[in-house]
């Protein structure tokens, strides 16, 4: 089979040009067609150009929480990791994860709770505008649930795109029902290159003269 | 929706039952079934049923590898993060991804290649049996193909799951011809996440008593 040659810096031109021709007649409104490119750039997955759902405000809350210094934060290190360093610097904000946190992880055995809930507690604590990047733990889209709706916290963005078989799709459906902005991926697909990939297509839309 | 109680340390082994019913008719090879599992329950993506390809002794000789203190080389940080430390302490292997190694990325604007390509020239210095988990670069793997065919490396496996749209489908094809134990993920889908699954799949089999 034939290499195509394409030099490295233009490997991401010539795959969204893919990625483009083969959403064919499917229209993206204006607004959200870049995160639903970037999502299917890092799963080469179609399904979520129909999975992908988003609140009327998710993009311009988000947009608005990384131009005022917004936190990010994330329930795996992997998807902190894939969340553009040079970006959440160059906006003036933060990206946490407090999974492996030794003060989370005490108090979820104290409160026999998941450490992605006793995480969740903890980011509760921050003053900063808040996006939450949820990839994995249903159970943090749940403890999400709970604060919000005893009025603790009200986050500019919850990206909740866990993966999974447990209680992953219910999740999802409840955290679209508490007034925030959101953008979730419907069903059990998701993970956290797929939240780390709707981070950055954000962070681009602010960053970078293309999209 | 309803939420299912499920107890944390109990949620990997009703996933499993959920796959496994699931999967239904499709019959698996005993030995692979335990990676196809757990890929499945890291994308929630059946497809791989169908699209996850081994060589013969893909399994048996990862497993030698393993036993006798393999390298496992990624080409992400997020992929080698993935990968179970304490399973992979316990055997006595290491894990390693040179990507963000200084000099790594001089050799490659020296070459002109991918870091992906350079940091596959730094792995052929290691001496152990050695395991590559390439999730992200398709480069990485025709580089690989490289070093093999003039025989500077003879690796104890290639796990092939880039993801993506460009060279990425051809890449995975040629390293199935290259004689040397493989699995791959046929087509454009795959990721670091994929990687480390099968990794931890594998270190499994050595280290759990249930898989």
């Amino acid at each position: 089979m034939d290499i195509e040659y394409v030099l490295p810096q233009d490997i991401e031109a010539r795959s969204m040009e893919i990625i483009e021709a083969e959403l064919g007649e499917i229209i993206l409104p204006e607004k959200v067609a870049p995160i639903v490119k970037r999502v299917i750039h890092t799963s080469a997955d179609f399904e979520y150009a129909r999975t992908l759902c988003f609140s009327e405000d998710a993009v311009s809350s988000a947009l608005q929480a990384l131009q005022q210094g917004a936190t990010i934060v994330t329930d795996t290190n992997m998807g902190l990791m894939g969340i553009n360093s040079a970006g959440v610097q160059q906006l003036g904000c933060q990206k946490y994860c407090f999974m492996a946190d030794a003060e989370v992880a005490k108090k979820a055995k104290e409160k026999g709770t998941t450490r992605a809930m006793a995480a969740i507690d903890k980011a509760c604590h921050i003053t900063t505008p808040l996006i939450f990047a949820i990839g994995n733990a249903p159970t943090a889209l749940l403890r999400l649930e709970e604060h919000i709706k005893c009025g603790r916290i009200k986050p500019a963005l919850i990206i909740g795109v866990p993966v999974g078989f447990v209680n992953v799709v219910a999740a999802k459906e409840r955290i679209m029902q508490c007034g925030v902005p959101f953008i979730v991926a419907r069903g059990r697909k998701g993970g956290s290159p797929i939240a780390a990939a709707i981070c950055n297509a954000l962070i681009y839309m602010l960053t970078r003269k293309t999209k």
